[in-house]
């Protein structure tokens, strides 16, 4: 690839995308559903907060659409991963295993619980956690004692592992969830960005003991700002619906708390916007694959740049799309993110990894091959459901 | 008073409060201003999430309507409240005063920060913190070194207080400054129940280092869930945008975050709710003004009750209002309780002081006898402006 192939790149990406606007967003929102009219009955009924009949819907909605057996509203993904770390035990000083390619929050919710991020590999074909390597470098780092297993370098405690689903493509979960019994090691997932991917024909956010959802403004449906808790055990719910309450127990009028909870339960306005746009989502997922096939369509022509595909094992919500640079053009990645966002074409590359970030870089990490070379090599292009891809 | 004086609170209530509904809250909004018109036009434009000209358009009239340099919209008051404690400085192992006559979030939002509540008692004038118990407290408890202060029984630093605008009335902010020079101690105001009250003729949360609002759906005016943080410190005000934006640094597509930041800014929906309530104020708060002088009147002709009014220095928002029983009807208050919520007037007692949690019940506190008595003698009454005392 020269420069040539990066103008190239950009001029098959105009292609695709609509040049109506004078910029196009990597992801935005669509809102043509019942969101005025949730809206507005919210403001009718006077219940605008953390109580209201669209909390309770959302929730027993989201409940029947991915499958889970309980799942709780609360503000944002972050908050929901925070509590699920604490709901399954993860407290000061364990270790958390992380895929070190991610969003920071991922990073931040297990140090909100006092415990250390642990940094793995991941895989091309996924862009997930690398079961292979993590069980090659398990079995050289821990040892196990009385059913827990142990950081032999660091003495602690390694307690969880935190699959991240990135950009909506599922990692491999049955062999982690192997890992995960071999090592007496808990997961939660990470599916801030799959709300809609499947994993053999399971949604996502079923392998975790509890697992966190996003309804981020830039996701593929959004409440404003929010998240989930997804679990299957009921001890898990009846307790992230009590600690996201502030751990107010049941009375008439008295305010009594039993630990220390925290004010994360997502107000009913946020979750009658997320009624209406869950109504929608099943078009959304369908007008984001179209997109998806354009792409690949259209850069099946262009040498040293593919578009990510989902495995066999997985149907992906393609929340972002993915273009990877072949190895050879890696030193064009910035000039490509250059020419495309001085068209108005957002992109960006993936987040500066994990082990990178100034308040992180001191903590375990295995090493990272695949992450830092991926890290070269993507481009996130925009995906919104608008682009229909045949414009 | 007896069971007859009980039914003749009841009664009294009733002279005041509608009976046209079946209950009559605690506090529930109003919405008749230019909320849907705001809703829907955050819906149009795309913008629902933490980014958009709301949430500008809030902070901006915020920080006017308090007279406060730079405000920071956030998704709560126990948010707001964590980061601001986190701004001035307190970190883990550090002891912060407050009220144990509070809602539990004052208490919480330390702990987030690993630092331990050490809780003083309040005056009854207020029902904030009593300046003159505390000084005494202080002279007797803690020794300065260095300029900072500790705590002499368990060595710990007394980084920061947190008077608490207790249902809306001002603490006596003055002489607590006072303390706070004298002890080298940081004030941060819990001003979460006092968006619209006044000490000495300027806007609570002017007192603080930085202040915490909350627009929960209780408050007097609300986003459905929300909050600020106030603040005159140009380098505070940057930090608390910087930390409540995940810590990213601005860059045109980099994720690169400096320290452990949070996912805390408040979406444009829910601030668009708060530019039109904002603008209904000044309108609640005369209605609410009227509301509690016919409350006064009422009362007036019933023995052993009396209804709380803010002392001359402060124009409170009258948040709740605040019944009290005379020493000797101590006794009744629990009945009061069960015959107005009996009949659809909600009414309740206040908080149980921190002190009494479970996991709160080992930290440090002086003697707390003022607070214990309120405790006993307090009911707050229905407060929404939607009574105007007329009906």
């Amino acid at each position: 690839m020269n420069n040539s192939i990066a103008q190239s790149v950009v001029q098959t990406l105009e292609k695709v995308l609509s040049k109506e606007k004078d910029s196009i967003a990597l992801h935005e929102p669509v809102f043509n559903g019942n969101e005025w009219q949730y809206l507005k009955d919210c403001l009718d009924s006077g219940w605008v907060s953390t109580a209201g009949k669209y909390v309770d819907v959302f929730e027993s909605k989201l409940a029947e659409f991915t499958g889970a057996k309980y799942t709780i509203a609360v503000i944002n993904g972050t908050a929901a991963l925070q509590l699920c770390l604490k709901l399954v035990g993860v407290g000061a000083d364990d270790e958390v295993l992380m895929p070190a390619l991610t969003f920071v929050a991922t990073a931040n919710a297990v140090t909100y619980c006092g415990a250390i991020p642990h940094f793995v590999d991941s895989e091309e074909s996924t862009l997930g956690i690398c079961p292979e390597k993590l069980e090659d470098y398990l079995c050289e780092t821990v040892e196990i004692k009385h059913n827990e297993c142990f950081n032999k370098k660091t003495g602690r405690r390694i307690k969880a592992i935190v699959p991240m689903h990135t950009f909506g493509h599922p990692a491999d979960l049955d062999p982690l969830s192997q890992i995960c019994k071999r090592f007496f090691i808990t997961m939660v997932e990470d599916a801030t960005e799959s709300m809609g991917s499947y994993y053999k024909g399971v949604h996502t956010g079923n392998w975790g003991k509890a697992s966190a959802l996003s309804f981020n403004g830039n996701k593929v449906m959004t409440t404003g700002g929010g998240g989930a808790i997804l679990t299957n055990n009921e001890y898990i719910a009846k307790k992230a619906r009590h600690l996201s309450t502030t751990a107010r127990l049941s009375h008439k009028w008295e305010y009594d708390h039993d630990c220390v909870g925290y004010n994360y339960r997502l107000p009913n306005i946020n979750a009658s916007l997320g009624c209406a746009q869950l109504e929608q989502l099943p078009e959304f997922l369908n007008k984001k694959r179209t997109l998806v096939d354009r792409y690949r369509d259209v850069f099946e022509d262009v040498d040293g740049v593919s578009v990510f595909t989902e495995p066999d094992f997985a149907r992906s919500n393609y929340w972002l799309n993915v273009l990877l640079l072949n190895e050879e053009n890696i030193v064009l990645r910035d000039e490509i993110l250059e020419q495309t966002n001085r068209q108005g074409i957002m992109t960006r590359p993936v987040w500066k990894l994990m082990h990178r970030l100034s308040m992180y870089k001191n903590c375990p990490r295995m090493e990272l091959h695949v992450a830092e070379n991926l890290e070269k090599r993507l481009i996130n292009i925009p995906s919104s459901v608008v682009l229909n891809g045949h414009n």
